[in-house]
């Protein structure tokens, strides 16, 4: 006899049945047999809260089970979890810290949420004993959250890097492996419904800053809300980029970084583009595919990879936790909230990075001189310089060394000051190869 | 104030330092209160049991804490959890059995002793209301047992295939890279240590198959033992079956795999080369490197990279199972024990593969008619044929269309009375590109 045969059923709220939440009440009316006979773990959906009651897998469902009013879903005697799948800040905010304080265990895939409220919430559950579990919220079905949380729980983690944004990893790799241009790849994105009618959630960073906001809480253990994350998007990658980044050895990633500074004293985390060296595992995640690679002073380097969204994978990745908190649930008990310390956030200036930059210039003597005289006068030593006509003008490539992230920022300034200098543009970090370490803060 | 402040020490007896014991009693010591702070668990080492106390860390404990005699160590009334890094099968299940029927919970790294007794053991856990944990047993650091076992707790795996041996993966990554015969780069492993003076355990699959028992009883519940895993070594690859496969598009690979036959009535478990397709997530995996590429039904592809060896890597994965042992201890629980059932485990006559073979022939007209009379005979239809000459005679490459596993056996058979035949090789199954699923049993 088994301590799970404790509770017979664990009864399950649920808010929100679009599409994860949709797959995940199938999966709970069409295999509850087999999941409590694989898991141990009866799961008894009580309710479902819905916007449109009429519409989606809520028509389909019998009436007394859906309702319109959340609130008074998740404050019924007969809830013991609260799975969350509204989205957004409000009213999920408040129904989940309602569910927590009430001592409902809570799940969800919010990550906007827990970039805001995560660490705050997570006390919450602490103190009630409850769970509080959001596998989801990062790299759709991929066990990213649970690895950092319980299997490297004694890890000094180094570094995470992560390709946590399908959106633009379909675009970075349609313009890497097809060739198209940003506009064209973003036009793509967009019809095959990858990217939003306005991408800038994704494009601009916003998306995986809430999720390098997440990884940093669990790898680090610091409180880093995702406004507060460095944030550079993909929209200023243009073809000669990607094009660049091949003949080098290069591809071009949208990466969420979290990573150890001054021995672990403080956290860089950030987002924004990288040419990683292609043997790099990361390099050959395509298309929406997601990836996290993490690497840890026991551990080494590890790499979780998988689909990064879609309702199934979500909801996948959902029901794991759900069974994980019904089991808890079931023998009176709560897994343990990630501790976060208030750890120093480095900002970018007091990192250091191999750069990739280009700059239109007009073709006229002494150009050349000018320009190098500008790197040089910043400390800024350069690796690699290549030159190409165009038309009126010429094109310098440049790859730095490893510098100062600000003695970069105000070379760029300084260049742009410079007569003969039409733009700078193609301002890449490099990652791997020769400079590879290259962004871990020390100096 | 959380519960976890219940006890205020979880207490430890270790067994075996080894390598891996070694790295774990040196990460106890060297950072007690790193992971205290982090994870809220307080580690006490109270014994270490070893064969020799002169040797390794052994040596630099204090002597009280050394013993020579494991049994008298986990019988301790003072010890809560045992960790057993000895190996092989004798002592350590007579200790594990031991410490499990006395109410301590078990972490290990045992493999073979797993693959062997892992459902008996893990039945014992579960009526003692104790933990029996073992991440580091396959994969090493790689969190591949946990996200079995949890993440994906809800999912029906349709399929688990892994590269779980460094040492072979080390020779056919050697032998594709670099161009290595087989004989080369076996003597460069056992060299350079990633292979031992007898490799059989590595090259002949013995460590595999317990790795695919494992990985089996986790993904589909069913109890297999690993001696009764269908086993295919590396040896009789050459290095023209290496080239054969790059120049039509494939990666030689050893794959552990585990998957659902019959819509999951019956499970195949196996461990054979495979020619996979090489834009395969596994087909990138080189060197020492392991992975496990993961397909479900709702969380669709998914792949754990990481390092499967090293002392540094399998203890970071013991202390990870540790920390969640003794968490789970401190709360008065236990993990949840994974479910067998007794599945029906397929032969591999009742599965289908797309096969790579090559004939060696005397150079004689009719010889290929003759020989395609005999797959045609068996029903086995070629997909693609090359022919080189090799002094006196030829050799032929077929790639076959998916085939009945018995037919094709079958066709070797006839091959080899055929007096033009002089020698069949190179038998290798084919994955990915045409032929993806084919290996799915369905017929």
């Amino acid at each position: 006899m088994s301590a799970l045969e404790k509770h017979d059923l664990v009864r399950v709220a649920v808010l929100g049945a679009g599409n994860v939440g949709g797959a995940l009440v199938e999966e709970i009316f069409g295999h509850h047999g087999a999941i409590a006979a694989s898991t141990g773990v009866s799961l008894d959906l009580v309710g479902v809260a819905v916007r449109n009651p009429a519409k989606g897998v809520a028509a389909s469902l019998p009436p007394q089970m859906v309702t319109t009013d959340p609130m008074a879903l998740i404050i019924r005697d007969d809830v013991d979890i609260v799975v969350e799948l509204i989205g957004g800040i409000e009213p999920a905010h408040s129904l989940i810290k309602a569910a927590l304080e009430r001592g409902r265990s809570v799940v969800t895939a919010n990550k906007a949420l827990l970039a805001a409220h995560g660490p705050a919430l997570a006390a919450l559950a602490e103190e009630r004993g409850v769970d509080l579990l959001y596998e989801a919220a990062v790299g759709g079905a991929i066990p990213v959250i649970r690895a950092l949380r319980t299997s490297l729980a004694g890890e000094r983690v180094v570094r995470v890097m992560g390709i946590v944004n399908g959106t633009t990893n379909y675009i970075v790799s349609e313009m890497t492996d097809n060739g198209l241009d940003y506009d064209a790849a973003l036009a793509q994105a967009i019809q095959l419904g990858y990217a939003e009618a306005d991408p800038s959630a994704d494009v601009d960073g916003f998306d995986a800053a809430a999720k390098a906001a997440i990884l940093a809480a669990l790898a680090f253990g610091v409180a880093v809300e995702g406004e507060f994350v460095h944030r550079e998007g993909i929209g200023s990658i243009r073809k000669v980029d990607v094009e660049n980044a091949k003949r080098l050895g290069y591809v071009i990633k949208l990466l969420a970084t979290a990573e150890a500074v001054d021995g672990g004293d403080g956290v860089s985390v950030r987002v924004h583009p990288v040419m990683l060296d292609a043997t790099h595992p990361l390099a050959s995640v395509r298309g929406a595919m997601n990836a996290v690679f993490i690497q840890g002073e026991s551990c080494g380097e590890m790499m979780l990879y998988g689909a990064g969204a879609g309702g199934k994978a979500t909801s996948s990745a959902v029901l794991g936790d759900l069974l994980d908190a019904a089991r808890n649930f079931s023998l009176g008990r709560a897994s343990v909230a990630p501790r976060h310390r208030p750890a120093r956030l480095v900002p970018m200036t007091e990192l250091r990075s191999a750069f990739h930059l280009r700059l239109e210039v007009v073709d006229r003597p002494g150009v050349l001189g000018r320009v190098a005289k500008v790197f040089g006068d910043h400390g800024i030593s350069i690796r690699a310089m290549e030159q190409d006509g165009l038309g009126e003008g010429a094109r310098l490539t440049f790859l730095t060394h490893v510098a100062d992230e600000g003695a970069m920022a105000e070379t760029i300034g300084a260049l742009r000051t410079l007569d003969s200098v039409v733009g700078v543009g193609g301002v890449i970090r490099v990652f791997g190869g020769e400079t590879a370490d290259s962004t871990s803060g020390a100096h």
